[in-house]
């Protein structure tokens, strides 16, 4: 028999590799970066959505149940805007959650072009964007959306990643989203390769990592759900050495997890305690955290013409940032174990601070969430990357956040964290972000800000 | 700064060469292999607890709670009987399971003789256990037990893996248990390796790798809890090469969770349709799957001398096993990838069968289970390890299996596997046992059979 021809090598073809000179190559051989930013206001103008806030009342299918105070659409698909009350030892709280069961795809295809690996990417609307159009992954579906549950047209590049064949797929996994928001929502991050001729659609573009990388410079351009598939991308990051090895920093890892005492149930909407429905929003009594709103979405050229659909919107812009110092000469960032209610198993490592600040405007400084204000007086010599970035915008409205990466001392990060905290480096988090339940998907966008280079963290390989 | 000085390699000091010079060793620098099973039986003298069944009144500080009908202890502590109720698109079923939000430690403490490391394993009496006292081991313990809420006496050795060392982990990974029978409950896993003295207690021996390996071959000797361990302990398995590159084997793996769509949630145990309460147990009205039952416990020097708990203990005697065939000159298994009700993430890899043969005895052969009459009717010269162990003995009685891992060919079992099974090698589901949710504890107890060579199966690297 002649099952030898059937081994493949388990480390892939050479994918690091191949990852690492795409990051490389300032430009591609499709549309210049310098072009990206033009072509997206192009596919603005082509496609003239207007999204305006309306009541709740002038939702179309989408009604507050008459028990639960769910907020839901007739079909009983999409999602729905429900309840979570979260206890832990030392605090309590109720609030609405997205209730989403289903696992959507956000997948990239990608090809070689002169021997260096392109990402199809598509110029996409969603209704919670600032500016609506967004660089995203070539296919960004929920089960909803590729079953037809919206009666929609077709989704384009599909049938690559419904059954992908195992030796063309560079990554392939289960992630979480927010989990302040969602209640234990994944999705199916791909990135699968093709060889064979693929027509492109006037959506979209063949860019090269480097291309990328350039552009998560500019505010507002590449959505989050490409970020978190190029942050789930299996990059070669050349350090060996590090500050905790490997199985040590597991071991803190399931240390957290097992420390932390979570419990977290969906309650009806109505049994949220302290948030008040009004006919325009669900907000809470001191305006603090976010709002359910509606919108309605009219003239887009999308999946269905005009639709309306619940959102939430924060109150206000977020901070979202890793520390980040060199140890030996290796990079590391401080990754903080955090508990979110609407994690599927308690605690991911998010970035060294994710808060919207104004929510703790109120607190006197000592009891204000450390390394805040760190990074919101940070001197601009020493930040190696900002950039504002919002959230998914079929789910949230202008979710904006100022993500940055930063350099810090001893004096203000010393190498022996506090607890919760912990110094890793960019390979130990793509490498944790290649499993689900590791990396939550603030780290994800900053995972591919380091992935694509897009920080000019370089150093030698030690 | 001195920063430099605090690097470590990622990959730790040779860990992997290090367990394989542990599990080349058929002897150690303690006690014979030979002897084992007769200090086993000494210590099963000396500590001569009786176990036998009582009716559910005569239950100490145990009883079914007034509205839900859960069986729980009057502390709130230990666990509970309550009910779970899945929903799956094809079926639907109630069931008794124990529920149990706590996080065990299960740690074995490693340390170098002679160069060559041993772990310390410790003689334990479980109430469940046929034979009542098996290599466990070096700690096993709910938090309920170190933190004393049993009243009885300190967990030895538990120091070592309260807080590590970092440096000194080899493994430390929150693995599932038996999701047929469990909510959502996970043990942490760990071994982890000291330097200096470490006083012996009557109750404890150092063994090796390979001693352990020999002595996975005696039927009920290594309890599960020590199995699981062992299962977790990052080998190096040599092969290079796979049927599926490791990236295309998660992919599978995504792709059969995300598929899945389980509903699972805790009902009291009163409303579990199809299950009778009486005098002496809870039982299906067919007395299929298992029986929630009661035990006192007398004369035992544990950690207190005498009490009483309920057991789940299952009708007969099941059957677990590994398809096991070579393509190419590399070994591979054949996983499973199994729905348990239980699980936190719906999926987990289990073997190619586990089933308790007697459940499925009234169907015909068109409706049995897939490879379990291949597996019930394997040719004694294609067994390549067999033996029979038990499930823990502290929630389990007599929860026996015949564990086995047997060569197969493409008659029987192809090397294109019909959906949900996937071979791949020992190296593959030992890279996956290295994080949770992965590999189901069957799985885990076959797992440590290939890690310590005990099946035998030996090859050329590719």
């Amino acid at each position: 028999m002649t099952a030898g021809l059937l081994l493949r090598s388990r480390s892939g073809a050479g994918t690091a590799e191949r990852l690492a000179r795409s990051a490389a190559a300032a430009e591609g051989a499709g549309m210049a970066t310098g072009d990206v930013p033009g072509w997206l206001a192009s596919r603005r103008r082509a496609c003239p959505a207007r999204v305006r806030r309306i009541p709740f009342a002038e939702l179309d299918g989408w009604s507050f149940a008459a028990g639960t105070g769910d907020l839901r659409h007739r079909s009983g698909r999409f999602f729905s805007v429900e309840g979570l009350h979260v206890v832990r030892p030392d605090a309590e709280w109720r609030q609405p959650i997205i209730v989403q069961p289903e696992i959507g795809i956000l997948g990239i295809l990608a090809k070689e072009f002169d021997g260096v690996l392109h990402f199809l990417m598509q110029a996409k609307m969603e209704p919670g964007n600032p500016n609506l159009v967004q660089l995203s992954p070539t296919v960004q579906a929920t089960r909803s959306n590729y079953t037809k549950a919206h009666g929609g047209a077709t989704v384009r590049y599909l049938d690559h990643f419904l059954r992908p064949d195992p030796d063309r797929v560079l990554t392939d996994v289960l992630q979480s989203e927010h989990g302040s928001w969602f209640y234990r929502k994944r999705n199916r991050n791909m990135i699968v390769e093709v060889d064979g001729d693929v027509p492109v659609h006037d959506d979209f573009r063949w860019l090269t990592l480097g291309q990328l990388g350039a552009l998560l410079h500019e505010d507002n351009l590449v959505n989050m759900d490409a970020r978190t598939v190029l942050g789930s991308a299996p990059m070669a990051h050349p350090e060996r050495a590090a500050l905790s090895p490997d199985a040590g920093l597991l071991s803190w890892f399931t240390g957290e997890r097992a420390r932390q005492d979570v419990r977290a149930r969906r309650i009806p909407l109505r049994e949220v305690t302290g948030w008040h429905r009004d006919a325009d929003s669900v907000h809470r009594a001191d305006q603090r955290f976010f709002r359910v709103v509606a919108v309605a979405v009219e003239g887009s050229a999308r999946e269905v013409s005009s639709w309306t659909q619940p959102l939430f919107e924060p109150v206000s812009r977020g901070i979202v940032g890793f520390a980040y110092r060199t140890f030996g000469g290796v990079p590391h960032v401080l990754v903080h174990a955090r508990v979110e209610g609407g994690f599927l198993d308690t605690v991911e490592l998010g970035p060294t601070v994710q808060y919207v600040p104004e929510n703790y405007a109120h607190l006197p400084p000592a009891e204000r969430p450390l390394f805040l204000d760190l990074m919101l007086d940070m001197p601009s010599d020493r930040v190696r990357y900002s950039a504002v970035h919002a959230e998914e915008g079929g789910r949230f409205r202008d979710a904006e956040s100022r993500y940055l990466i930063a350099e810090t001392d001893e004096s203000t990060t010393p190498a022996e964290p506090p607890p919760g905290y912990r110094w890793i480096t960019p390979g130990q988090l793509n490498w944790l972000a290649g499993h689900s339940h590791y990396v939550n998907v603030q780290a994800r966008t900053l995972l591919a800000v380091l992935n694509t280079h897009a920080a000019g963290i370089d150093h030698a390989p030690v």
